[in-house]
């Protein structure tokens, strides 16, 4: 059951990332101040790796770094920063310095680069850029956090539906501002609204006569800038999309989204909800330090107590059965962690089915009745190693009854819980990775106490 | 706390999407077996969203869909269909239907395809390749599951080195066989080693007598067939990577592997951990049965009962004391489960920042330090809470204050169990999100029991 496969990454290295002694190189010529030695070592390294570096710096060496390194600090490094201390790397940096790294970057780079910041620092950055690009940035503002219109870059490489390829390509020749990375070339009418494309490779394989619009893409499809990030990035890997057009509410051509962004999106959707999952905000990053961290976390533990207590009320009720066999005490918590983990497998697999829209309403009684037969089965099986372990270990195969019964009883409770309180979360417009885990562990250790003290009460008392 | 935006995918209807009355209408076609209704539903709806509806459907509709509907799957269909159901359908196509959509397919697709297969599915597959297909296939499959020679396509578009762009266009327009996507043209020395890639966007904008070599890329790196697949999906996110020429053991060009095949394994990586984390095979699937599901999870519910009884064993030393003071059995659970919340939330850090790589042998002391500190402040303030309510509720401060000191040993295991047993199962070359739940929640229910009884036998009896 336990695989090997997922561990390698850790054991062998990346061919790009820093080694463990060039890391320590590194650190020495900070503690050193030695610039030139920085230079040279961190001379050919990607960018995205020297940002990793400055995010795992400790603060104090991370200033000393961003004193000595803060001249090379370019817009490839800065747009891979994590949010989590771009902040504090932008206020330590030169004016000009940023106003540099700034012009270098991409729109839809700048817009991720601006939006978490203040205010003041926000005009600093919006004044170092040129005219036509800073109007695609604030632009871009306009629209919702978190939507595609946030997520586009607004430099788009367009041609009128009625050209050739011979005259897209000599259009592309001639002009000397061109995106980085670009995929198709968008077909738009005369009123900018986008009505297909046509990748690269077909434009490069087909002969100069040959119209445009003969060798557009059959799976074309634009998004509305007012979309969801997380449904853009679930477009782009379902419909296996490079890049797609986006419009305005009057359909008219204004950014594109290539793959590479919505990658990244994937990415944080993900991890938001493996950590909203395990009650951790999504905020948390590595480089936050004690204070932060245990901020945090805090509420949910609050959260807990409560729920706890309900638990704790429940047994309190069963005070007098308990002083009269108090191994029932030692017994309890079998019932209730059980159904926890039942309750969590099943809520893991709704959310995630729920996530990426295979559990619609469609099939939902279906996975509803899978999930309470699979909890009848697992309860059974639990029973009967309960029962037997009862008998042949403690010796009574009445109290091996009572924790089988009261199993039965749990895995039900855990299986629907599991897969009903996503769903309604979700009906209700809630995020179901946020909240559902607190139910449905509540559900379980309350039913765990209940079903188990309750039958003992009954039947052993 | 609580956001929103999260839960917005389950109410707006994507536009490609089937509709609800849509799928009914399919459901009543199936059901009536009126193919040509199905036809006239289905046409013009994506390969993608036609493999969702095959997952959805009860396992006899989706059989009495594939009698009717088989004549119409072709490769794009057959290659987004879901591993857990593949087999059964490949099982009931025709073969020579089967045979004309593997010839449709990208060769990593049909390494997809055939991998889960038994072995006389295989050899249909294979038999109705083309020879240079097969061959292709057959090399791919040679690399270990997993590796990016599975992930690959053989299918690539290179130049020598020593070419023009002009002679790179002419080369393009005169293949008749292209890749359906492919975004750069590697450069190859007499013996096939990529030595850099032009983007086509490169290749387009620049004049016909420029020298490949002088407008190629600068983050150009090359994959090992051997790599894991996940680390090329990391490479990939981590360094915006939208192709990467793929080499043997030589450093022979042997395939390419593209961005979208990258986000997908992200995606499969990222729903593997989010369900390991929830002891749930990752195998699981919408479509199984109640009686495959329930396997899959009675495992880790065995496990749990075994670990489950040291709680109990732990709780049974202290049965003199539950039976003077039997308010501590109902108090007890509060010090174990918020416990085992916070070793939860450290581990899920922890957990993904593993995973990121954002967790090294650099950090890995400050962050443990961190979490010790977080530890001790949250239990400080949780302990000030519960000898609140000791207080005020109980009307024992007593009560309250042992409630207190266990709470604040047990959130400090937490915080540690959290990230010192991850890092640990790494060392040891397993992947950490599989086992560390376990680990983690045995150490703080144990914990929170021995604390909390142990003090209030020492203080309160």
């Amino acid at each position: 059951m336990i695989e090997q496969r997922e561990a390698e990454p850790e054991v062998h290295e990346d061919e790009f990332q820093l080694s463990q002694s060039e890391l320590e190189a590194i650190g020495r010529a900070i503690d050193d101040g030695d610039r030139t030695m920085l230079d040279k070592l961190l001379d050919d390294v990607h960018a995205a790796d020297i940002a990793d570096l400055i995010e795992q710096l400790a603060p104090q060496r991370r200033r000393k770094f961003l004193d000595l390194y803060s001249g090379e600090i370019d817009g490839e490094i800065l747009s891979e920063i994590d949010e989590s201390i771009r902040e504090e790397v932008v206020e330590q940096l030169p004016r000009e310095v940023l106003a540099e790294a700034v012009r270098e970057m991409d729109s839809d780079d700048v817009v991720d680069l601006i939006e978490d910041l203040e205010a003041p620092e926000r005009q600093v950055i919006l004044e170092a850029l040129d005219e036509p690009d800073r109007a695609a940035v604030e632009q871009s503002l306009t629209y919702p956090e978190y939507s595609a219109g946030r997520l586009m870059q607004s430099e788009t490489v367009t041609a009128p539906e009625h050209w050739t390829v011979g005259e897209a390509i000599d259009f592309l020749r001639q002009e000397d501002w061109l995106p980085d990375q670009f995929y198709h070339v968008i077909l738009v009418d005369p009123r900018q609204h986008p009505i297909g494309y046509v990748t690269l490779g077909k434009l490069l394989a087909s002969r100069r006569h040959i119209p445009l619009r003969e060798i557009t893409e059959d799976s074309f499809r634009t998004i509305s800038a007012r979309e969801d990030e997380g449904d853009v990035a679930y477009a782009f890997n379902k419909y296996h999309l490079i890049s797609a057009p986006v419009v305005d509410d009057h359909d008219r051509l204004v950014g594109v989204i290539t793959i590479d962004d919505a990658m990244s999106v994937l990415d944080e959707e993900h991890e938001e909800d493996f950590l909203r999952m395990a009650r951790v905000s999504d905020d948390s990053h590595v480089s936050d330090g004690p204070l932060e961290t245990a901020k945090q976390r805090l509420p949910w533990l609050i959260i807990n107590l409560f729920t706890a207590s309900l638990s704790a009320l429940v047994i309190s009720r069963f005070e007098q059965t308990l002083a009269q066999l108090v191994i029932l005490a030692a017994l309890m918590p079998i019932v209730a962690s059980t159904g926890g983990i039942a309750g969590t497998q099943s809520l893991a697999v709704a959310v995630r089915a729920l996530a990426t829209r295979e559990l619609t309403s469609s099939n939902a009684r279906r996975v509803i009745l899978r999930e309470l037969l699979a909890g009848l089965l697992n309860g059974l099986g639990l029973a009967l190693i309960l029962t037997l372990a009862g008998t042949f270990i403690l010796g009574d195969i009445q109290i091996g009854l009572v924790l089988g019964m009261a199993m039965i009883a749990n895995q039900i409770v855990a299986a629907m819980g599991g897969v009903l309180v996503p769903l309604g979360l979700g009906k209700l417009g809630l995020d179901p990775a946020l909240a559902s885990g607190t139910f449905v562990t509540t559900m379980t250790d309350m039913m765990g106490f209940f079903a188990f003290l309750g039958l003992a009460s009954w039947i052993l008392v």
